[in-house]
C-alpha cells in the first residue's frame, strides 16, 4: 500500500467510526465481525486495513478464527504486507495449517522473516517436506540457519520454543559500554528483559536484569553487578520442565544452553504462559480420554481423538458385565438387585475419579513426592471409609424403604463402604503406579480406576446379596 | 546471627559437602531432607543456616512442605531473621495457615515488612480478625495503608494480587532524568520491567519498557518514546480476566487502576503464572467434583470437598435406578438385559464426558464463542453418530454371540447409537446453557450430562428390548 493511500484512510475525518472489537464480556463484538466480513466481500482494501491496523496480533488471530476459511485467506491477501504473521501463532493449529496450505510459500517466507525466531519456528514446525525447504531457502542465510537449528530440536522442548535473538556481552564491559552498544546495535530482539554475560566460547557467566543495569552508574563493570547465580535450561529439556523452572524462580527470561553448555537462545515468559495453558489443557483432556483436539478440528479429528478411549471403556464395561453375568441366577430371583446395582458402581466410579484427579494434578505439578505420599494414601483410605459410611446409611435407608427390605438396605450399605474404600485406594495407587512406570497418569488412570470400581461394586453388591438372601 | 558466626560457617573448609537439593527427576533429594531434619533435631543453628541460605524462596517452601509440622516451626525459629517470609507464599494454604497460628505476630510483622506488597497481602489475606490487626499495627504507616487498601479489594481480583511498588514519572522528563532518578531512589520495587508515565493525578498516559529506555539517548523526552497504547486492568476485575489480558498481549507487567482510572498498582507476570496454574487446577478439580482442596488438607477437608458432588451423584444414580425399576418385569424375563445394560450407560457417560470436557475447557479459555458454537454442536452430533455406529457394530456382534441372539445384538446396537448421540448433544448443550445462566460449567455440567446418558442409556436399551422381545 502506498503512502498516499495510507494517508487517505487515516486522515479522512468523514470515515465511519469503527465499533469496539470486544463487548463488555470480552468476547468479539458481532457488529465488528459483520462489518469486516462485508468489507472483505467488497474487497475494500483501505477499509479492511483501517479496521485491522490497530489490532494486536492476538486480536487478529481471534478475528481470523471467527470468520470463514475463505474470508481468512481473502483478508490476509487484502492486507498484503500489512499482515503481521505473528497473528498465525495465536490461532488454532487447524486454522493455521489450512492457511499455510493456501498461502504462497514466498509470502510465508517474507512474513516469517520479520518475526522473532520463536514465532517463526512455531509457524514452520507444522509445515513438512518440500514446502518447509522452499520457505527456508527463501530466507537470508543467518535466519535460515538459526531456524534450522531450532527445528532440529524435538517438539515440545525448550530448544523448539526458544528465541535465538538475545544480547550477550563480555564480563569486562562497563554499564556505559553496554548501553552504548544497545543504542547502536540494530539487530536487537523485539523485547528483552535481561542481558547475558558470556565468555568467548559463549558459556554463560551470569545475567543482568535491565532494572539493575539502569540503577548502576556508567563506569560500573558488568561482572561486579551481574547476577552470577546461573539458572539455565537445556535445549533438549521438555517445555513443561522449563515452565516449572520459570514458576519456581519467578523468571521472565531464562537462558537455553546446548549439550556443551553454550548459550544458544532464551525462553521468554510469554511463551511459557502459553506452555502452561497448553499443558493444563492437555491434563484436563487426557483425564477425560480426549486426545489433543481443538474445537476448530473437524468431525474426523474429533472421532479419532476419542475412539481409543471409548474402545478401552468398552472393554472395561464388558468386564463389568462378565461380573454381573456370574450372578444371573441371583438377579433372576431378585430383580431389585439389577435395579440397585448401578448405584454402587456409579458412586464408586465418582469417588475414584475424585481421588484420581487430585492425585494426577498433584503429580503433574510435582506437589506429590515421597514425603507426603504415605500420608495421602492413608488420607484417601479414611476419606473412602467416611464417605462410604455416610452414603451407606443414606442408600441403605432408601433401599430398605423402596423395596421394604431392611436386609437389602444392609447389603447395599456394606457394598457401598467396600466400593468407596476401593475407590479411594485405587484412585491414589493407580496414578502413583503409572507414574513410577513412566506412563502419563493423566492418560491411563481413569480406565483402570473405573474398572476397579465397576468390578468391585458389582461383585461386592451381588455377592453379599447372594449370601444374605441365600440366592446362589 | 553475628558476623563471626557467619564467617565460621562460610569459611570453614572442613565442613561436609551439602548434597544437591534435587535429584535428576527434579524432586527433592531424600538425603538432603534427612540431613536437615537431623540438624533441626540437634538445633544446629549454623549448619541449618548453611543448608538453607543458598536456597531460593520457592525451594524453601518445598522443604517446609516436605518436613513435619513441628520441624517447620523449629526450622523457622532456628533461621530467625535469615528466614525469608516470601517462602510462605510458595507453600500450600494449609501449611501456611498452620505456621501463621504458631508464629508470634511480631515476627510475622517483621517478616512481612521486607516483602513486596503482593507477597505480603498473599500471606495476610488468610489471617483474620485480631491477629491481622495486630500485625498491621506493627507495620510502618505507609506499608500499613498500602496493604490495607489491597486487602479491601475482593479476593481473587487484580487489586488483591497487585504490587503497590512501581515507578511513575511525568511525561516531560528526559531519559537522563529518569535514569538519574532511578539511580538515587531507594524505595524502588525489587524487580520491574517497565515504567509508568502519569499525569499529576496519577492517570496513566503511557508505559515505557526498560529496553526501549536503554536504547534511547539521555536527552530524549519520555513522552516521545513512551508506548501510549494503554493496556490496563481494573482493580476490581477478576484475576482470571487479568490473566487473559497478559496472555493476549504477551505482557510482563500491567497497570492496575481504580474506578477513577488512577494508577494504584501493577500486576507482574510471575503472579499471573500462578493464577493460570491455579485456575487450570480449579477447572480440572471442578470437572471431577472436587472442591478447591489441596493435597496437604486433612481427611475432614477432603471429605467435605467431595461430599456435595457424591450427594448429587447419588440422586442421579437413584434416578437411573428408577428408570430400571420401570422395567423390572422385562428384566425378570430376560436377565441378559441386566447384564448388558451398564455397557450402554457407561459408554454414553464417557462419550458425554469427552464432549463436555472439550466444551468446558473451550468456554474457560474463551475459545468458544457465537462464531463457532453452531458448527461445534453439529460436529458433536456427527461425532455421536459416527462413534455410536462404530460401537453399535462392535457391541452388537459381542452381544449376539455371547447370548446367541442376533436380535439382542440389534437392540443393544440401536440403544448405543441413540445414547451416543444424546451424549454428544448433552455434552455440548449443557455447558453452553450453564454458561448462559452464569453458572460455572466446570462445576455443574458433569452431573447433568451423566444423568442424561444414564437415563437415556437404560431407557433406550430396556424399552427397545421390551418392544423387540415383547416383554412388557
Amino acid at each position: 500500500m502506498s503512502n498516499a493511500e495510507q494517508a487517505h484512510w487515516t486522515d479522512d475525518a468523514e470515515l465511519d467510526a469503527i465499533p469496539p472489537l470486544r463487548d463488555e464480556d470480552d468476547r468479539l463484538n458481532r457488529d465488528w465481525i459483520d462489518q469486516i466480513v462485508d468489507l472483505i466481500a467488497m474487497k475494500d482494501e483501505n477499509e479492511v486495513a483501517r479496521y485491522m491496523a490497530p489490532l494486536h496480533a492476538s486480536d487478529v488471530g481471534d478475528v481470523l478464527e471467527a470468520i470463514s476459511p475463505a474470508d481468512r485467506f481473502e483478508l490476509i491477501s487484502l492486507l498484503g504486507e500489512l499482515f503481521d504473521y505473528s497473528a498465525l501463532t495465536e490461532v488454532d493449529d487447524a486454522v493455521r495449517l489450512e492457511l499455510m496450505e493456501l498461502l504462497p510459500n514466498t509470502d510465508i517466507a517474507r512474513g516469517v522473516q520479520e518475526l522473532d525466531s520463536d514465532d517463526a519456528v512455531y509457524i514452520l514446525e507444522d509445515i513438512q517436506g518440500e514446502d518447509r525447504e522452499e520457505i527456508l531457502d527463501a530466507l537470508p542465510t543467518f535466519e535460515r540457519l538459526a531456524l534450522k537449528r531450532s527445528l532440529d530440536f524435538p517438539e515440545e522442548t525448550a530448544g523448539r520454543r526458544m528465541q535465538t535473538e538475545f544480547i550477550a556481552i563480555p564480563p569486562f564491559w562497563t554499564v556505559g559500554q553496554t548501553i552504548d552498544y544497545m543504542r547502536e546495535a540494530d539487530d536487537l530482539p523485539d523485547d528483552f528483559h535481561q542481558i547475558y554475560v558470556v565468555d568467548p566460547s559463549y558459556n554463560l557467566l551470569g545475567t543482568l536484569a535491565l532494572d539493575r543495569m539502569l540503577r548502576a552508574k556508567r563506569p560500573a563493570v558488568i561482572k561486579d553487578i551481574m547476577n552470577s547465580t546461573i539458572i539455565e535450561v537445556e535445549a533438549e529439556e521438555d517445555q513443561e520442565e522449563a515452565a516449572r523452572v520459570f514458576e519456581r524462580y519467578d523468571l521472565v527470561e531464562v537462558a537455553v544452553v546446548d549439550e556443551t553448555r553454550r548459550l544458544v537462545g532464551v525462553l521468554t515468559v510469554d511463551d511459557i504462559v502459553d506452555v502452561i495453558q497448553e499443558e493444563a489443557g492437555e491434563d484436563i483432556k487426557r483425564l477425560a480420554g480426549v486426545g489433543n483436539e481443538e474445537i476448530s478440528g473437524n468431525v474426523w479429528n474429533a472421532v479419532r481423538s476419542r475412539l481409543t478411549w471409548l474402545g478401552v471403556n468398552l472393554v472395561t464395561a464388558i468386564l463389568a458385565s462378565l461380573v454381573i453375568g456370574m450372578f444371573d441366577a441371583t438377579i433372576q430371583q431378585m430383580v431389585a438387585l439389577a435395579v440397585l446395582m448401578p448405584i454402587v458402581a456409579s458412586m464408586g466410579g465418582n469417588a475414584g475419579t475424585q481421588t484420581m484427579t487430585v492425585a494426577v494434578r498433584a503429580l503433574s505439578t510435582r506437589e506429590l513426592d515421597s514425603y507426603n505420599v504415605r500420608r495421602l494414601i492413608t488420607r484417601e483410605f479414611l476419606v473412602g471409609v467416611v464417605n462410604g459410611v455416610v452414603f451407606a446409611i443414606v442408600i441403605g435407608l432408601v433401599a430398605s424403604i423402596w423395596f421394604a427390605s431392611p436386609l437389602l438396605g444392609l447389603v447395599i450399605g456394606a457394598a457401598m463402604v467396600i466400593n468407596m474404600i476401593a475407590a479411594g485406594l485405587s484412585g491414589i495407587l493407580i496414578p502413583l503406579a503409572l507414574d513410577k512406570l513412566k506412563i502419563d497418569p493423566a492418560i491411563a488412570s481413569s480406565a483402570f480406576v473405573t474398572t476397579v470400581t465397576d468390578v468391585v461394586g458389582f461383585m461386592a453388591f451381588l455377592y453379599i446379596a447372594a449370601l444374605a438372601f441365600n440366592l446362589f
